[in-house]
């Protein structure tokens, strides 16, 4: 089966192609993305979403952003690139990647000295970062399947998997990788309200792999916990902080039922995903619409006029998670943040 | 404002009436109930849900099912009048108040000696049922509103409001009778999937009665806890057995993260909720179709054929509980269930 390809950059049209993931599973659907302002909406409106795939949208941006500017002055395009380029890191503020990606290729852009130059740059720099991505997503499975026992069940919440970077997936990429080294695997996916990227994203796509899923919602994990169906929790990450795990909102409940449990919690993500510079209270969680809760295909499920609340993603303590995988090893409390800096650097 | 009529006997056309809860907020329905299947019907279908609400209508249930068996043989009419209230005890199995309402109307069918004397009693019967409820309702909200402070914030789960009873409620008759006695209450519904009691009914009878309330996706509870902006959980019961209580789906998991933030966890339930001869594995809890979660409004949220979890209730152990608010005053574990069982048999 061809491998989901959520996010890759097309050469004949020189734009940004990526999967509509709000349309699944009901639709498979290309986005073609010609603009920033286009990119931008796909990322605002989650038709691309997931902390490492948000890192390649923002790197494959400013590529595109670098195509759209038609200034030959130099200084000019330059301004221009920079306005552009803080306007993809601003489209949504929680997940580190995003800013990540624009920063490494602004990095590498710094380095050209023409209109020209700057526009190769930038688009090899993309595509090397969604090269790393995939590999890196291998590498990180493969450390995270090494510490699977050889028969479990994997409580997973939203989507850290293929659609949620360029391929293979964090946390579905451990699983990928365990099922494919001869582990019996079993995924239970949290539906993830209230865009149901778990029942929605994580079903469609281990389905696809013929990977055993089973979806609940939400709010069951923890009876499931009680009657010793979860040997194992493992979420992905949008951003980890000196002190905390920022990831979509439920994680962080997932983690205090677990440790009631004694069911060990672990996050798996790679080192772009780390900010070793700041702590919970530096990090602004994301408010979204009231309409993602309180409409569902044009059905009003909260009466008008009653208000909602609507946290993108919630923050899990270190001291919850029994470790961090990522591509250089499973990371454990208290984290070596010199070595995560040192690696990030490389 | 004229009081929510949740169930109720029409004596002109001899039937049940309820509001169709399956309809709200989007519609105000109401719902005549003429024979015992389409009551049964409206049970299962959730069109009445709430434990002391489904006592009623195991009550009400048993006088209508009298006076629709047209034997006239008194041994045949009794033997008949047994199946169906073997029916509808059988209807939801998890509440035990259904089968209480219809054991307590029986035992009174007991002492009549013809037919036209065991209508008039299971009926007689029957609104008496429905009015100690409202009764019970509004004594259990003058005991919890006294131990609430002057000013709080109350997360709940599902709909413990005057919808889950003959009016008032149990959980939400807490909060009007708090709010009457000028505390000031806000409320945070969760939405309680899959069917939304919360988003749906909670909010909709207490935005009716102008008492401030919020929704919130199920898994952010717990993150709102950790921001410090919930006092108190309060949420109704649907059994209480010596060890446990049962209650809808999410119920375990925000106890589990009250306790991890010392935030108090109470129960509030009429004496009719427990079950002082049960523990939790004698129990049966209800699993519900894959539809529930797996669609809405028509739309496929999970791909075909994915399994579905859909549990309807949960069970959090009594030494998660700070306290169960009853008509009777606060029990507080080790419950006295010589107490309990004495009180429920006046």
């Amino acid at each position: 089966m061809k491998p989901v390809e959520t996010i890759s950059w097309d050469d004949t049209d020189q734009a940004v192609h990526l999967i509509d993931q709000t349309r699944l599973p009901g639709g498979y659907r290309n986005v073609r993305c010609a603009s920033v302002d286009r990119l931008i909406r796909a990322i605002q409106r989650l038709e691309v979403r997931g902390a490492p795939a948000l890192g390649v949208a923002g790197a494959m941006g400013v590529a595109l952003a670098a195509r759209r500017i038609h200034d030959k002055d130099f200084l000019q395009f330059s301004e221009k690139l920079a306005i552009e380029a803080e306007r993809l890191r601003r489209a949504r503020p929680t997940a580190v990647n995003l800013s990540w990606g624009v920063d490494r290729v602004m990095a590498r852009a710094a380095t050209g000295l023409s209109v020209k130059e700057v526009r190769d740059l930038t688009l090899s720099e993309a595509l090397s970062v969604a090269d790393d991505d995939a590999r890196t997503c291998h590498i990180l499975g493969g450390v995270g399947a090494a510490i699977l026992p050889e028969k479990c069940t994997i409580l997973t919440h939203c989507n850290a998997g293929a659609l949620a970077c360029r391929e293979w997936g964090t946390a579905l990429g451990v699983v990928r990788s365990a099922v494919e080294s001869g582990k019996e695997v079993r995924v239970i996916a949290c539906e993830t309200r209230p865009l149901l990227q778990g029942a929605r994203l994580t079903a469609w796509e281990l389905q696809r792999d013929g990977i055993g899923i089973t979806v609940i919602p939400d709010s069951s994990a923890a009876y499931l916990m009680r009657q010793g169906m979860v040997d194992l929790v493992l979420v992905g990450a949008d951003r980890v902080t000196s002190d905390v795990v920022f990831n979509k909102i439920g994680t962080y409940m997932h983690a205090i039922c677990a440790r009631h449990h004694k069911i060990p919690f672990y996050v798996a993500a790679p080192l772009s995903t780390f900010d070793p510079v700041r702590t919970e209270d530096d990090v602004e969680v994301e408010q979204r619409g009231r309409e993602e809760v309180a409409s569902f295909a044009g059905v009003e499920t909260v009466p008008p006029g009653v208000p909602v609340l609507n946290y993108g993603f919630d923050a899990t303590p270190l001291s919850l998670v029994e470790g961090i995988i990522t591509e250089k090893g499973v990371l454990r409390a208290p984290l070596d943040w010199d070595f995560i800096s040192r690696e990030q650097k490389k």
